[in-house]
């Protein structure tokens, strides 16, 4: 048989365990391979390569021109811009005093400006986790009765996402945020975006009274039962900030150039809406306006931070969900962009800057930050270099607090509550959610389930349910390797799947299955019945003819991965099973890791040599060979 | 470019989305087809297939011979004289009446015998199952202070555990108790083998007061504390015992034609040692006895059945833990046992079974009934031939109870904790755990967690501990799919892995990269790190060689099983950022699957027919031929 197999199988690779565990911790947690830039420096220029890895400023300060300042200059201004209003009003939406809003778009933009590795990125509140962390702090302290504990209690939700973070970035384990599917997230943006919608209802009609449930429900109902607050004043205005900010909205869809009005249009409203109530006295009127914003920088607020049960309790489970979303989030967001102008960004590293940024927020007055799409979206239109231009954002925010916050009491809540709809809208992506249901229906499954389960139960039950659903699929996707039969395409020594190319031929007496990858525990048994199944209904098929037997099964392990234990057990049953039945089996390229495991667990030896071939084709060739030996 | 390519990808496979969902959830589900025997026959022949399918025993009782019987009877026999001694002692274990643990071996044989398709499985009690479900049920009621309700309440269980069962195979959901890792199971059963040695030290040592916890330090410390209490007559009885039956056991393993000395070795010791406290009075004499075992079949249960909180809820954590770790056991045995015959068993029809006899028991007085590996060993080992034997088995059990039990009142307490040990000291696999030490460290870690959770916390935390630890294997075994580069292997067409084969050559200008399996959400910024990795690399390599420029990437997709949105996104955006760089993409041999999910998701459009080729030898011809047109 030798004379007509002229490539071996390396069967013999042998790496310890050591080796092997290294490159498999290293695949799993470090797959950019950070230190390669490190290699071969000296040591002094290793740890300044090291301290600008962790510094990225350091890397683009030493060659910033003047003409990127002219950009940066220009994009942070006009982030600046969006970060007011949007500041007041995510404040709004997580309970805490609008000024939070303000301080939030001071410390963190500065702190992402020296650590952060993406060009686009702007930072600031986000909508979505404002709500949700309001809806978990309140299990433990309300906002109406002990403001002061409550805001404290946000501020130690910060904290604990930015060590979440940093955690993540320092010990690569951005891997537990792969596993927040994009659909999940769609969904649950979306169903957070209609609730907000709905709550903006509160704000629209100048109501008083609301609920605090987060569900359609009930936030219907309370508008319903307190309908008789209503001001026509608050409607009419609110209406017509709506239609200001729509009309920018469409601008900027049908002249991208003109993406700036829209950029400014909510500042505009703010403004536009201070001075009338200003004028008409609205607070007297039917108007509702924020209301005290004193003048000066971030207190610090390091010493206020609760660590005490049960504040402690809610500031973990906020801070980690929030934390998670805002990752999610933001690294989505760095990256998408980032590819936009084919830069390269580091999720670690972006990990590291958000975790950073957050801590120093907590200390300095601010919430959760993260960089939400919309501001970084207009940040990269307008025409943003580098971290520069938050530090930009920063410097003007901080010239607002100096100087300009009481301007900004006179905004009516109205002005803010259609600001929050307009932004909400873009976060409603129906397209996405279309696309979703013609692509991958699984994928749509997700992403129903957290757009309904926010809608209809709460936001960290729709979430929760989302990443289950998501991660049952994961262990489906290995519970269920696929397996086909190949067959010979014609005319070549290609072998191929024959439901997929019924053109590709069956070799008599011999049944070439692939299999699909990874064979373990979880799927050892259903390979066995699955293996089984083939080699009975090939039986049936040879039987119908005037054949001969079904003499030899090649297993095509060129698609298997990695294999445990269990899985080479379960082949060792088969290949005993189909032996009694006088069927031998043969393997076909076997991969690097299998051929290791196989042999630790000598199961080369027990099959013999013999039986392990290069490609399917030899392993054909081989088994005909001995056919005829035997006949 | 088309001459240099005869064979064409079939990219236009379109099947609708319901054929696509119901073949996999044919394979998700019902792996095993067992509709297939039903296919193509007349509607009455099939209705005699459906009915014989579900219960087997219509399928053997027709052919079954006289000679057959006389192998059931002798096994039957056998196995009942193991089902005594074993019944008493496991019913001690779950703190029930140990008549409880008689009738546990009548009623559900019975069942099993009309039900179950093993023809060696043999049905009794476990001992793991027993403490576990005592440790959870105490929770809520105590066996000392109300006893009754006590029983009841584990023959609630024993009802939730065959629902739970039957469910799971009328569902065909068996692919839940594939998650239960043969490693998991390994180390539990170890260290609830150690923990029941060192609990028997109560009964050896003739110990009044001991503990309820299960961590050997509350164990020893209990020993220790009581050890006052410690009868002398009572040790160097158990001494005895355990010597007999060590020697038996030691007999077989030299012998193996003498393993029915070992099989009925237990009911030797209980005679014997019945007939000593008989003759010297033991009970007034330092040795404990069983007492109070009443004549008569079992008493009707299904009116005590408690369905009121809290003993419904223990109840349902109850039976469900035991029920899966029986299932595991029971599934495991039979099929192992089988493969020794070289037949086939169905998990889902061996999971009706299963349910139907804890159902059936839970009625009947019994508790937790599955498939022990002990009793089924000897069953096999004893020549039976069908189900048979446990009915032989049951109708010994009724003998005795209706005539017997009386007997076996004078049981030393002594005699049945040394059995246990001795039947537990076959549960400790040192052996195994060595293996998988050598084999694969993961498994050891799994098993290892689960016997020292066990051993040192109690026995749910020790298994939800190494449950969860395997499905968070699983996850990363999604989450890290291999890549590798691919060379070609000389004088052939075989492309190869470059570190496995170290001779295989790259093609200049080209980089093939083969990708592993499953691409989906949670790998796929992995796979864009990675990709980008490989490429960065090869261009390093290149750049110090006089060589051509790297202008192709060829993506091996043949051991690609699925794709889903996020994968398919991940792949666009790789080739959009290559192609910035001016490297074109190519793709070789996508699978049905893929090829699917690419033709709904636009994908082949977007990149270009152009680029898929059957094989990757033909796609380096395509490049290369590419290439010479260029320049």
């Amino acid at each position: 048989m030798e004379n007509h197999r002229r490539h071996e199988v390396n069967l013999s690779p042998h790496r310890p365990f050591s080796t092997y565990f290294k490159s498999h911790l290293k695949e799993t947690l470090f797959p950019d391979d950070p230190f390669q830039k490190f290699a071969g420096q000296p040591a002094g220029r290793r740890a300044a390569s090291a301290v600008s890895y962790f510094i990225p400023c350091l890397q683009w300060l030493p060659t910033y021109t003047i003409s990127s300042f002219g950009y940066d200059l220009l994009a942070g201004i006009t982030i600046a811009s969006l970060a007011i209003p949007q500041g007041i009003s995510y404040a709004k939406l997580a309970e805490i005093p609008p000024i939070v809003g303000l301080y939030s778009s001071f410390v963190p933009p500065l702190v992402y400006a020296a650590l952060g590795s993406s060009n686009n990125l702007a930072v600031g509140p986000v909508a979505a986790a404002s709500l949700l962390m309001a809806a978990i702090i309140r299990d433990a302290v309300s906002p109406e009765e002990d403001p002061e504990r409550y805001v404290y209690t946000i501020f130690t939700a910060a904290f604990v996402t930015g060590l979440l973070q940093l955690a993540l970035g320092v010990f690569r384990l951005g891997i537990i945020v792969d596993f927040l599917a994009r659909s999940t997230i769609t969904g649950f943006m979306g169903g957070t975006a209609m609730i907000i919608i709905l709550q903006q209802l509160k704000g629209l009609l100048g109501l008083q009274h609301f609920t605090n449930k987060t569900d359609v429900v009930s936030v219907l109902h309370a508008v319903f039962d307190n309908r008789s607050e209503a001001k026509w004043q608050s409607a009419v205005l609110g209406m017509g900030f709506l239609v200001i900010l729509l009309v920018a909205r469409n601008l900027k869809e049908k002249f991208p150039k003109l993406f700036w009005v829209n950029a400014i249009s909510p500042l505009a409203v703010v403004i536009l809406g201070g001075l009338i109530a200003f004028f008409v006295h609205g607070e007297t009127n039917g108007i509702s306006i924020v209301g005290d914003l004193k003048r000066g920088l971030n207190p610090v607020s390091i010493s206020h931070l609760q660590f005490t049960s049960p504040y402690i309790t809610v500031a973990v489970k906020a801070g980690l969900m929030t934390g998670f979303i805002a990752l999610a989030e933001g690294v989505a967001v760095g990256r998408s962009l980032a590819l936009l102008k084919n830069e390269q960004i580091d999720g670690n590293k972006e990990m590291i800057a958000f975790g950073m940024m957050n801590i120093a927020g907590s200390f300095t007055s601010c919430y959760l930050t993260t960089g939400p799409f919309s501001k970084s979206a207009v940040n990269h239109h307008a025409g943003c270099r580098t971290p520069m231009s938050n530090a930009v954002m920063a410097i003007c925010m901080m010239l607002v607090l100096l100087f300009l916050a009481p301007l900004f009491e006179h905004t009516p809540l109205v002005a803010l509550a259609a600001i929050i709809v307009v932004a909400m809208l873009g976060l409603i992506e129906l397209h996405e959610i279309r696309r979703l249901f013609r692509v991958d229906k699984f994928d749509f499954c997700l992403c129903m389930t957290a757009l309904l389960g926010v809608l209809f139960i709460n936001m960290k039950t729709g979430l929760a349910l989302s990443v289950l659903l998501s991660i049952i699929r994961a262990l489906l996707y290995v519970a269920r390797p696929s397996t086909c039969k190949l067959g010979k395409v014609p005319q070549t020594d290609i072998f191929r799947d024959v439901e997929q190319y019924p053109i590709s031929a069956s070799i008599p007496g011999i049944l070439i299955l692939q299999l699909g990858s990874p064979i373990y525990f979880a799927n050892a048994s259903y390979l066995r019945e699955r293996i089984t199944r083939w080699v009975r209904a090939e039986q049936n098929l040879i039987k119908g003819q005037e054949n001969q037997d079904l003499q030899f099964v090649v297993f095509d392990m060129g698609a298997v991965g990695t294999i445990d234990n269990s899985g080479l057990g379960m082949l060792l049953e088969v290949q005993k099973m189909l032996d009694k039945q006088g069927i031998k089996v043969a393997f076909a390229n076997p991969s690097l890791k299998v051929v290791e495991k196989m042999a630790v667990a000598e199961f080369i030896e027990k099959v013999g040599k013999q039986w392990f071939f290069l490609s399917v084709g030899e392993a054909v060739t081989g088994c005909r060979f001995a056919m005829q030996e035997t006949s």
